[in-house]
């Protein structure tokens, strides 16, 4: 009897026609029923934002051969969401999310919207994998990550996971050449120095832009961040209870 | 010589002109110099979402009387981020973010644009609160959450809290004569089973609004949904650093 090919669901938050999702749909399509349901429009910065003030439109299209498309007018979180109850109509058996195009390491996970699509499926209790390139161009060389993504959602997919754990996977910029291997890491204490930049608009209003310096604060061994200077792929689990339980009253 | 006052900076996502942030303003308003820059209109459902693809508006406001107030275009996450680098200029010595309408208890610290000005700041380092009652309506009775705002805060700015720890508050329905203690706990594991709501547009074209219902999947004891069901206010100590450390390769 031939067993039932396991259901793959993707999603990322640069929009459904980033070369980065194309990437990840072409490397794991081997291992799997792959379906996409992904924004019709770039969502970074989201976060773990959901639409609830506003109709979603949810339409199906032809952009990747062979593969169940879907586009969304919401945020990563609404599509992994709407994938489950109108689309699906069962819990995917993984569900992958990016590849982005910029990396989502250390305090960034708390902003991305990648990583929120993964984490809206873990606390479905599906398996996910957010990943994230380091290199933000639109033409960045995604083989690297491409192999990453194949062999981690191998792994995955064949042994059972604790339930409600996410991977946060950033994969360093380079050719496959350079491949050096993957490291088990934690979180890195970062933080974004905002400087936000003040202008005037033409009728002489104020407006400012954001924009800032990333600050890697965390100076002990074992972060994602040192991981990746070492020129390895960071792995960091992410829990979905945010409980700290040293704390007492 | 006299001390100087403490800087407590008061955001929220339900926007400046909600109840929930003026009772806020009010409660702790005696506990040092309160400064206020919350978004111009409701942002729930944000989650931890940032404004890198647009300019935010900033401006000086006059809605609480002797109390400098500012309203921005952006999301909670962004108020805080422009309070710190654009009025303030330096760490406030708390942030309290709220009173929102609605619990924010359990799994919907992820979703919650209340939490996530709370954890912007504790990633800052400056000791931060949310607050949440557990009464949607607008003109609900905020009596109860400000005299435990006011004690928390005062709490607060009187001993040393551990750096980038935040509180995830929720206060029950009803006056203030109800109440009957705060209890620290630990988040809910709990989810929302997502029902969407299919309609058809006049244009003939399908669209969807998120609806759902609210499930608590958690029967351990210790939980701030037990907390509130018993009609205590529930208290959770949030961390930052997301990593799951159990996990080996």
């Amino acid at each position: 009897m031939q067993k039932k090919r396991p259901v793959i669901l993707i999603t990322n938050d640069d929009g459904i026609n980033s070369p980065g999702i194309r990437a990840l749909v072409e490397s794991v399509r081997d291992l799997g029923q792959v379906i996409v349901l992904a924004p019709d429009s770039p969502q970074s910065g989201m976060g773990h934002a959901i639409t609830i003030g506003d109709p979603l439109r949810l339409d199906k299209v032809d952009v990747f051969p062979g593969i169940e498309s879907w586009q969304c007018s919401g945020t990563p979180a609404d599509c992994v969401k709407l994938a489950r109850d109108k689309i699906l109509h069962a819990k995917p058996d993984l569900c992958l999310s990016g590849i982005n195009h910029g990396a989502n390491h250390s305090i960034n996970v708390i902003y991305s919207g990648t990583m929120s699509a993964a984490m809206e499926a873990a606390i479905e209790g599906v398996p996910s994998i957010g990943l994230s390139l380091l290199d933000y161009r639109y033409d960045a060389d995604f083989a690297m990550a491409g192999k990453v993504a194949h062999e981690l959602a191998q792994r995955m997919l064949a042994k059972q996971m604790p339930e409600h754990i996410l991977l946060n996977v950033n994969i360093p910029k380079g050719p496959i050449a350079d491949f050096k291997g993957m490291k088990i890491c934690r979180q890195a204490y970062a933080k974004w120095a905002e400087e936000f930049d003040h202008r005037v608009d033409p009728r002489g209003k104020d407006y400012y832009w954001m924009t800032g310096k990333f600050v890697n604060m965390d100076k002990h061994p074992g972060t994602d961040v040192e991981a990746l200077k070492d020129g390895y792929v960071s792995i960091v689990p992410i829990r979905i209870d945010f409980t700290d339980t040293k704390m007492k009253a």
